[in-house]
């Protein structure tokens, strides 16, 4: 029966191309995903021991959900219920994520995502994964691939009738899928990096700090935000510039990065045993927008996750918005029979919306580097919750749109653009209405002082 | 004494690395310019016979006078002293470009202009041009380049001690020199393409329209411009969407392509004796914008034209522009000793003009197919012109500074906005104005009639 099946070749096991695997074959592809790097379940998969967490949110969760994968993911995660913002004079302020019970994320480490989902999708009997396998050519007319194992051994010539590149913001598919035609490209680097630091569990085995949150450090000059872990740990994100005066570059020394910690974050320095060691060895990472079309190549040729729409971290929705490309894709397969049709649909309905997510991801860069720790900031925030509570369902801040809904990026930010409408007008009728009262108030004053 | 000068590779010999390799040589460089191309004065260059026109302005003169050439490429131009704008109906309407007498655009085949230029270059004992070589590969930190002969010959390694990409919009020195860096990089294709086409001269050898002017036929669906030749004959480019109801590839047989020029441009078609075989043989051309950045490596590798920089060519600015670069490029090598500072210096003084220019073009592309022969343009460019009149020097139109002015863009498009914020304003007042004074005269009338 197998035999009758039409073939898929996925480039890329990360996140979306092993859930992609997963939905194709159960949409009844013969799939083989080819992957350069070595199984993400074996040690060899991550030599420098970095360790990255991730923020599931309602869109990575439904399209989990839709193939059985949520319940075994949840039990691997720690629930985030908001979070808890540092001070440089070491004081916290808790901001919860929604007004409602689930309205919470899931801090899960990326190595432990993905090993759920691989493992799902080679129980498939249509899925093989051939790891160690290095993509160096695609025919996009005929769906032919040239893959070389990384090991040394001879090309192999893979035909299908389908490749779905998943290979990532330099994709190699993509790259060649565009060649020479009329395609949109636009790469654009942050000069801030990151690096990856631990704050492990108190020498009494027990947390050292707040569990169920995301902790953040806002800062000008340099930001961490940090995830909690199942084993009571947490995994720090540093964000700073490249180069320059307050740079990973300039933190060259020991005393150096002490200096910087008890300049910039002394709450967290204090939590970190292992950090001069960390900065030495861990490298940086580099922060990359990417937007592009096509994403398709007439019915032979498609792109989910890094690969079509790569964003910045900073509203935590890379993943999520992966995992919901997946989801996508399959309802287009399954609403049309024609798969020029579907592909064309499948970008249609993503590429707007993840365009859109890395507008507002650059957005919360900013956010997260300047505003958090303002007054102005907190009160909208408070305020759009207290709108909220008070309106369930008919008034959702933007952020419990992006993180708590399925609806779609742009429609949530159009909404949300609405709403703002709503409270700037209604704030500027509060003021005229204080004004007046207060006016009112003076003259009654005046009358009576003047005995009129 | 050439054994002791410092080595230059120039990547491309178009119109901004011969010019460059001009300037190089006349600085005290050594240069050797690889072509992929045979050489342009040959009859193997322009193998389809097509025949670009360029309009040749102030920053692109300035460039080439610094160096001796402007006169000789003037007397191959014919001088364009404004738009003519025609109308579906065939009515035309002649709009001057300026309101001087130097004012004026130059229309100059590409071929002639080119021949000019390598001419010149090649006059230096330091220049020698080497054609018909692909680029292969760049070592950016040594700049060496191995270029391979196109006739199949062997590879050969050519170390310098700076190479100069100019080698177009899809540029390999730049695509080597930014690989694996934080680099931007962004294209963007316009869904429209272009075509030339020709007006011959007449039976008689009479032009057969007017000629010191730049033709325009705005439309929504297509629109055309043609350039007018010291031959009397004129160059069309025809501009409309690769696909779609209204396209070039709609015009698929005769019939399509007579019947679509009998109802876009009536007047033109008939003065295009073969356009039908025109239409059949010549290609469609790609319009795309590209930006990015960095524009150079160390002290090592620099890139100019539309290796840096590709605009749309609705301003005109395109080959401008590339000239532009030369220009400053030299003057910044001749203020800084120092190479790395020159080239950082250079980027600094070009990029953010560059990118405006892109912005520029775009909105021009907006402005010809939907604006030009609106009223409401046609009294603001009328105002525009009337205050350049009465206030001259102080008040410049954008397209004035753009063409006739070296004001680097973006400085020429924040005075052209403080320029519109008054026009405004002054047009707010005399609405007021006007309202009351006929708020006035009605009341005056009131008066009479009601005897008080």
């Amino acid at each position: 029966m197998t035999e009758n099946r039409e073939r898929v070749v996925v480039v890329g096991a990360g996140l979306a191309g092993s859930l992609a695997a997963l939905y194709l074959a159960r949409r009844g592809y013969q799939v083989d995903v080819y992957e350069r790097r070595p199984d993400p379940r074996s040690a060899l998969a991550s030599p420098e021991g970095r360790s990255i967490n991730l923020g599931l949110s309602a869109r990575g969760m439904r399209a989990l959900d839709e193939v059985g994968l949520l319940a075994d993911v949840l039990k691997r995660s720690v629930p985030m219920r908001g979070r808890v913002v540092h001070a440089p004079d070491g004081t916290v302020r808790f901001q919860p994520y929604g007004v409602r019970e689930h309205e919470i994320l899931h801090s899960v480490l990326r190595e432990e995502l993905i090993s759920v989902v691989v493992d799902a999708a080679e129980a498939e009997p249509a899925v093989r994964f051939h790891f160690g396998h290095r993509l160096v050519r695609l025919d996009r007319d005929t769906a032919t691939v040239e893959v070389v194992p990384t090991d040394g051994g001879e090309p192999v010539r893979v035909h299908a009738d389908l490749v779905v590149g998943a290979d990532g913001v330099f994709s190699t598919v993509r790259q060649q899928m565009q060649h020479g035609l009329r395609a949109d490209y636009a790469q654009e680097f942050l000069p801030w990096g990151y690096k990856e630091l631990t704050i492990p569990v108190g020498a009494d085995g027990e947390p050292r700090v707040r569990l169920e949150a995301l902790h953040v450090w806002p800062g000008h000059e340099a930001l961490m935000v940090a995830h909690p872990n199942v084993d009571g740990s947490l995994t720090c994100s540093l964000f700073m510039a490249h180069e320059g005066p307050v740079s990973f570059a300039a933190l060259d020394t020991p005393q150096a990065v002490r200096d910087f910690f008890d300049r910039h974050f002394p709450d967290a320095g204090d939590l970190m045993p292992a950090l001069v060691d960390e900065m030495a060895a861990h490298p940086v990472g580099h922060l990359v927008t990417v937007r592009t079309a096509p994403w398709r190549h007439a019915d032979r040729v498609v792109l989910v996750g890094d690969a079509a729409h790569a964003v910045y971290p900073f509203y935590g929705q890379g993943m999520n918005s992966s995992f919901e490309d997946c989801l996508v894709l399959d309802s287009c397969l399954a609403a049309h029979p024609d798969r020029t049709a579907a592909l064309a649909a499948y970008e249609a309905a993503r590429k707007p919306h993840t365009d859109v997510l890395a507008d507002l991801s650059t957005a919360n860069f900013a956010d997260l580097r300047d505003r958090v720790h303002r007054i102005g900031y907190t009160a909208s925030a408070t305020a759009d919750r207290i709108l909220a509570r008070l309106l369930p369902g008919r008034w959702v801040p933007l952020y419990a749109m992006v993180s708590h809904t399925t609806t779609p990026y742009a429609d949530a930010l159009a909404r949300a653009r609405r709403q703002d409408r709503i409270l700037r007008t209604a704030g500027a009728g509060l003021a005229l209405a204080a004004t007046l009262a207060v006016a009112a108030t003076v003259r009654a004053g005046r009358r009576r002082s003047t005995g009129r």
